[in-house]
């Protein structure tokens, strides 16, 4: 599989684990937390730290200031199915979701109620109980991985905004945007999707699918570096008539005018706020780059083949050990990790990443997470994690680990 | 002068211009919209992105977990005239802004004004417009530089709080935080400081003031690298009273166990909202350390040197050729830079820049801004930009440029 792969030489444009001599190099299987480094974020950002910042200095705010779109629109055109102004890399997930969440708001004074999901992401919940706090508005909550009936059945005329994670972080399952964003619509609500977990794995058709607003993380299966600033996406239809609460300098028309009044500018550039965060902005933007180089179809479609292969694995060799698969069974229905239920999670996790070079992530109470991001991981990668973990669960591992084993931290 | 400089090592510690074999380098008067880069940061990052992140990948969370809370706390007991626990790196200057500001707004809910000055910052300026706009309150504007005896004009027991500059980015005005912050509470208002021009240059007294909350850049005096993430500050007294209005999940007590409500973290944590940009977290924290290890006495000594030195050659030779000193003529009045009017402004600072190896900044509509960061500019900067203003002002430019001069961008 790994001969055929298209998708093969673009494991070399990431930075793999050092070579310490030993048989195997650390398996990691939380790209889903925070991808791997990409070769070309090194040279960029010695660029444009040496360069940029250290020999150009304030003069390369020129260069710096058409960053959050440029980023946006190749994110939007090659990784969200926009178009060009669609979208910006600005601030972080949760300070976007918070924009977006108010917008919609704003557009709907009238209308008193929030849906969301119970398994939503914390932050994601915990913005929209903020917003629900400071306004008196009801939460209406879903069922995790909701179904379009889930939505549709909390959904009437007094519901503002509908905002759901694309896929769950933790089950896995990829749910419905374009019929849910329908339903939504149907009763004159506004969307406001978190692609954090599909954004950069799964094909996304923000347009045809006529979502609202979105905002997703650039960190995870996009490569752009810990924290680096997420994005905001408003279809065009609707940006004129959106107003977000956070007036900043980065969203006035005419910025350096500095006009005695706020003056949202149009488009998506008044969606930003404060001085970006230029290095994270950068790695971000190089990050992107690899993903759309690649393709999101063909990312999908080995996306598509790893986490088939780890589920039949996992159906041979786990299923017997007491493991249960808790992500969708339909390769439709789901993103690019695998949720493996075992009431041993946490102590299989930390046997994997201590002694068998494996990097899982343990989700609260009993779930053992296995990303699999296309552009790094192997077919034989999955293979040899599936291999140690049933070794693991067996209490075998010690027949696994070679003499000269690799120093994993 | 130079000879004589205590601080005169810490040049060292910045990457300064290229050596392109020409007589001079640049003398940086900009230093106040972006600070240079320090050789620590480029070390550091380099082990940051190329360790850290491409090595120890997820792992090294836990060493990043921390980095808003050491780069508050060294920045608030050195810096801000805080304890430890008051301050914490985060977001941008404006998106702090707007949770202080709201912060506070929900504290006094039946108060119905904010007083601001009509020459506060651009984005000050915005975000208090946007609250009062969101939420039908009334803004009183005092003048720019007020004094308190303006801002006492404008209190009454309708104010819920005061938002102010410390020092004035056009003019360099340092107006009086513990008289303003007492005359704000005797009238029952909170008060919200942005130290952005006053930070790692002027000694801020957060404490001894009784200043309520405060926001600030890192990119000017302290070298953090362009947008590096801003920092607030809550005193301690107040910090369990406020709610800041953005619900994310590092403001969240015990946020890993991702509990299914919001539960603010004590103390300055509650003010944190997404996940950081570590990369210019990590520049963020550099460029502080460097301002900490010389002292922010030291650096004000060298700074209101520095200025009376500008402030003498401007008054000899710049005065008779049409220059108008803007900013106080009071030393303990005034920040580290200096603004000086004249009616040619923009064509001398484009002269400057591209003919005569000083970068100054351009204020609309006609002010020279000459920023003097103490821990790179040396006496004879000063001396030598005096020079060079002169010639351009004279129309004698030419004389001064070398057969081999450097190159500018």
């Amino acid at each position: 599989m790994d001969r055929d792969d298209p998708l093969a030489p673009f494991r070399d444009r990431f930075v793999l684990d050092a070579d310490d001599g030993s048989e195997t190099r650390r398996i990691y299987l939380d790209g889903n937390s925070l991808g791997r480094l990409p070769h070309a974020t090194v040279e960029r950002l010695r660029a444009v730290v040496e360069g940029e910042w250290g020999q150009g200095l304030v003069g390369s705010w020129n260069r710096w200031i058409d960053l959050a779109r440029e980023g946006g629109d190749l994110l939007s055109t090659a990784l969200l199915g926009g178009d060009a102004g669609e979208a910006a890399l600005a601030d972080s997930t949760t300070v976007n979701l918070y924009k977006a969440l108010a917008a919609a708001l704003e557009a709907r004074p009238e209308r008193r109620s929030i849906v969301t999901d119970v398994g939503n992401f914390p932050t994601d919940r915990y913005v929209v109980q903020g917003l629900a706090a400071a306004r008196g508005l009801t939460i209406r909550w879903v069922p995790s991985d909701p179904s379009v009936d889930d939505v549709g059945a909390a959904l009437d005329d007094d519901v503002a905004v509908v905002t759901l994670s694309h896929v769950a972080f933790t089950s896995g399952a990829l749910i419905d945007m374009a019929a849910i964003t329908e339903a939504a619509h149907h009763a004159g609500a506004l969307t406001v999707w978190d692609l954090s977990h599909s954004v950069g794995v799964v094909p996304i058709a923000l347009r045809s699918s006529c979502a609202d607003l979105a905002v997703g993380c650039t960190y995870k299966y996009l490569n752009g570096g810990p924290g680096a600033p997420a994005f905001v996406y408003v279809r065009h239809e609707i940006q004129d008539d959106l107003r977000q609460p956070v007036w900043g300098w980065f969203g006035q028309r005419a910025q350096f005018e500095m006009a005695e009044r706020y003056d949202p500018a149009p488009g998506i550039d008044r969606w930003l706020v404060g001085t970006p965060p230029v290095l994270s902005l950068v790695a971000a933007m190089e990050g992107i780059r690899v993903t759309a180089d690649a393709g999101i179809d063909a990312v999908r479609a080995k996306s598509e083949r790893l986490v088939a292969l780890l589920e039949r694995l996992t159906d041979e060799w786990l299923a017997p050990l007491g493991f249960e698969v808790r992500t969708p069974r339909d390769a439709a229905a789901r993103g690019s990790h695998l949720a493996l239920g075992h009431p041993e999670a946490w102590r299989l996790c930390r046997a994997l990443i201590e002694h068998a070079g494996v990097v899982p992530d343990f989700r609260p109470p009993d779930v053992v997470r296995l990303g699999l991001a296309p552009l790094y991981t192997r077919y034989v990668d999955v293979w040899d994690a599936a291999v140690r973990l049933r070794l693991a669960a067996e209490g075998r591992l010690w027949e696994w680990v070679p003499p000269n084993r690799p120093r994993v931290t």
